[in-house]
């Protein structure tokens, strides 16, 4: 099994934070994303629809989708879980991996890839406007987050799981994509950033 | 266990074609979302990201996010199989149905929420450049989803997954969406569009 990685991008980190709480360490070959390694033919013969990171089997079947490597792993390593241990904890953090994803994270990586000038090599076409866009709605989505936390310790409940890694790989992602949280407010948010930023699978 | 709906909008369309191929009927309530009944101060009491459809159980607790109530429906009921039976035919299930929703149906939808003016009351301040560059990148997108087809009967192997029902939906959305299919080439993806249309789940 090898992992075809990509440095310090949102979905690479996912996966490296989720293989670092499972203590595992896979062979591994980095793409560098700038020089779109991602985009060679040989590569696309791999992954055509050309995200990073992707999973590579022995018998050459590819796995690729942050989420379908994180799943496959899970099943493999079962512990320590991290997709939930009942029907309900597993809808539950679905649900919040999905909101920290298509709510959180994706806005703010459209942020990053239309409002960054070192951005335009993957995007192609930046559409400022759609940046502007994204990066009010990013922010404004915390509060959702925020809510939940102020009553849970975690985003899905009281125990860490992959939602949890989605929308702290998100919240790390700010500066690139120039969104700054507000001074006052979204304490549980913050709360929640600070314990996570603890954790020894999410060091550099 | 009750069901929020929304009509023929994308997400609604999906789950009630995953539970019509478990032949499931659900206590439904319908949400007008161009009245925008999702947002009203009860429903986002229940659903603070105003996704619809959602799910409300007996206690109370809510299931939003398409996937997650698929994947707690099908959790109650596991047959007929719509997410894999092995760890690799479930993490290639999650691959492609997250490659149909991301790569596919979501530039189709950002395609129908930025160009047309019936989405205006949905999407806010509609940014028609968006809208234009995700319909080109949903029909370049559709020669991954051939290739897939061309060798395989349905998109995540030999048998209808939830992938599938991503995709389709994908492709119903194509008028309202303003997208229109090549007429020659993409003859792998036309056939297997062809096939899913005669299922019973899909019928109106």
């Amino acid at each position: 099994m090898k992992l075809y990685d990509g440095g310090r991008a949102p979905n690479p980190r996912r996966v490296q934070i989720f293989l670092k709480e499972k203590e595992l360490e896979l062979p591994t070959q980095q793409l560098d994303l700038n020089s779109l390694e991602h985009r060679t033919p040989e590569m696309v013969a791999k992954n055509p629809a050309q995200t990073v990171p992707f999973l590579e089997l022995e018998d050459g079947t590819v796995i690729a989708e942050t989420i379908a490597i994180c799943r496959y792993v899970e099943e493999l390593h079962p512990e320590p879980n991290l997709f939930g241990k009942s029907a309900l904890e597993r809808a539950q953090v679905e649900m919040w991996n999905r909101r920290a994803e298509l709510g959180f994270l994706f806005k703010v990586a459209q942020s990053f890839r239309h409002l960054h000038p070192g951005a335009a090599v993957l995007e192609g076409e930046q559409i400022a406007a759609w940046g502007e866009k994204n990066k009010k709605l990013a922010v404004e989505y915390i509060a959702i987050l925020d809510d939940q936390l102020a009553e849970n310790e975690f985003l899905a409940g009281d125990f860490f799981s992959v939602a949890d890694i989605t929308c702290f790989v998100a919240a790390q992602f700010f500066k690139p994509a120039r969104i700054v949280l507000p001074e006052t407010g979204l304490e549980h948010f913050k709360r929640w950033f600070a314990e996570v930023s603890d954790r020894a699978s999410v060091q550099l």
